[in-house]
């Protein structure tokens, strides 16, 4: 299953978690690293392949515990900049699951509605139930990511959705919800290019908008947002990772090997019928 | 792309709509027909696949449609009796896309709050938005289907529902929503090979309860509330298909080419972008 001998004791959730309390120092991690892994493409392709079929079952049998009253349900929650790959993620992630068992959920722009409430409505009214996967492109921590960047609210209000964030998921992990939070870490350069391929297929023209420069002007105070989010809320009940996201299938290798080892974790097993067997074959067969 | 010479040509939604104000018979609709298909089940495996990727790109060419004000969206409602295999299409269907653009939503026994509205509210409030696919495992057609077989509501409240549901469908139509309505159609003998399949399992027991037996003896019953469901409300503007689906690679090909045939006509368009490309370029080069 993982990437060299001894694999099976890799824990890749230890390498890129950041630890709570450390200060993050983004510049310190090079987003076209490959940690916990050794090889190349193609090993890793294969390797995030036979990873989806231990997710596929991993997740049927978190599905299947719910129907007998396991409350046990998974979050993961993917942030970064623009072109950082969290839509591409998204799709090669939920390529490995049963997508009916998966609740996902792309947070934009607020409408006036979500503005009139406190920001952790939104989110809060799709999260996944039990025995789901739920999966969000962009969060709640836009609202100290964006909001902040562009000072759409005072400083005063922003600072304190820190512990907010961290209450309200530690009541959520408490109740039983398994948090993977996911930063994709890209660089300037990498940024560069796939804006750049944006522009020169006209069939991609339509993702693109020239706020996306506007935007990229402002990476400085982007990274100094998220390390400052990132250390701020990367707790004990749910940590961040970092996963460097430069390379797009050491990207979807790392995100499966941290859900297949969060699920592995949890281990949901499939419940006993609580019904006779021989009985109910007996009447299938005699109508 | 199609089965045989000459598919590109082939309407399968000609073959399996059931026509507007005929009467539908199911008994002389054999499970295990495979209309508009000839050969075997890799042949038919093999057809799905290539189906796929052409379905990929057109829904990104519905959902990017919509980023520039194309309101269309479509909605796949599957119906048909238990293990008649409408969350394996689902899994298959969703296969194709990418799942951030789909709207997945299985309806179970409606809950208090549901049950306090009218029946078609709880369908209403999870519609597909612009650009996106809805996929209904389940519908409002159970309030004209297992309400009616077990006498949940009176005769003269689901009666009604016949032309409440034709109007709203046509109002959705009307609006832009594109229906590609599926009757799984499964023999009284196949359900028992599955449901039998099941039991030999022990874990597949978490999906089988006794009650299934209940409900397959009540199959004549289901099978006349179906017939008048399909011939009331098989419309121009949301017509029923109905698709044998004793074999599951027939079935997984026959709505992914209903889904096919009706997004190639819709033809929706990428976009052209409103912005100065060489503009844009200049502007990623020089920072």
């Amino acid at each position: 299953m993982g990437s060299k001998p001894g694999a099976d004791d890799l824990s890749l959730r230890a390498l890129l978690r950041l630890e709570p309390g450390a200060p993050v120092d983004l510049a310190a991690h090079p987003p076209d690293a490959m940690p916990g892994f050794e090889g190349g493409k193609q090993r890793g392709i294969d390797e995030t392949a036979a990873l989806g079929k231990e997710l596929a079952t991993l997740q049927e049998r978190l599905y299947a515990a719910s129907s007998a009253g396991d409350r046990r349900r998974v979050l993961l929650v993917l942030q970064g900049m623009d072109t950082s790959g969290k839509g591409g993620t998204v799709k090669h992630v939920v390529g490995h699951f049963n997508p009916a068992g998966c609740r996902i959920r792309a947070f934009k722009t607020p409408t006036p509605e979500e503005r009139g409430h406190h920001f952790l409505w939104r989110v809060g009214n799709v999260l996944p139930g039990a025995g789901e996967i739920g999966i969000f492109d962009r969060s709640h921590y836009e609202d100290v990511l964006v909001v902040r960047v562009h000072g759409l609210v005072p400083r005063s209000v922003w600072s304190r959705r820190f512990d907010e964030i961290n209450a309200w998921e530690r009541a959520l992990a408490d109740d039983g919800v398994a948090f993977v939070k996911v930063f994709l870490h890209i660089g300037f350069e990498e940024q560069r290019r796939r804006l750049l391929a944006r522009l020169d297929r006209p069939h991609k023209h339509w993702k693109f908008s020239p706020s996306d420069i506007a935007e990229r002007e402002l990476w400085p105070g982007y990274q100094r947002a998220y390390a400052e989010a990132l250390t701020r809320c990367s707790t004990e009940a749910a940590p961040w990772y970092l996963v460097p996201a430069n390379r797009k299938w050491y990207r979807n290798w790392a995100v499966s090997r941290l859900l297949f080892e969060q699920l592995r974790e949890l281990d949901p097993q499939y419940p006993a019928g609580d019904f006779d067997v021989a009985r109910s074959r007996a009447r299938l067969l005699a109508e």
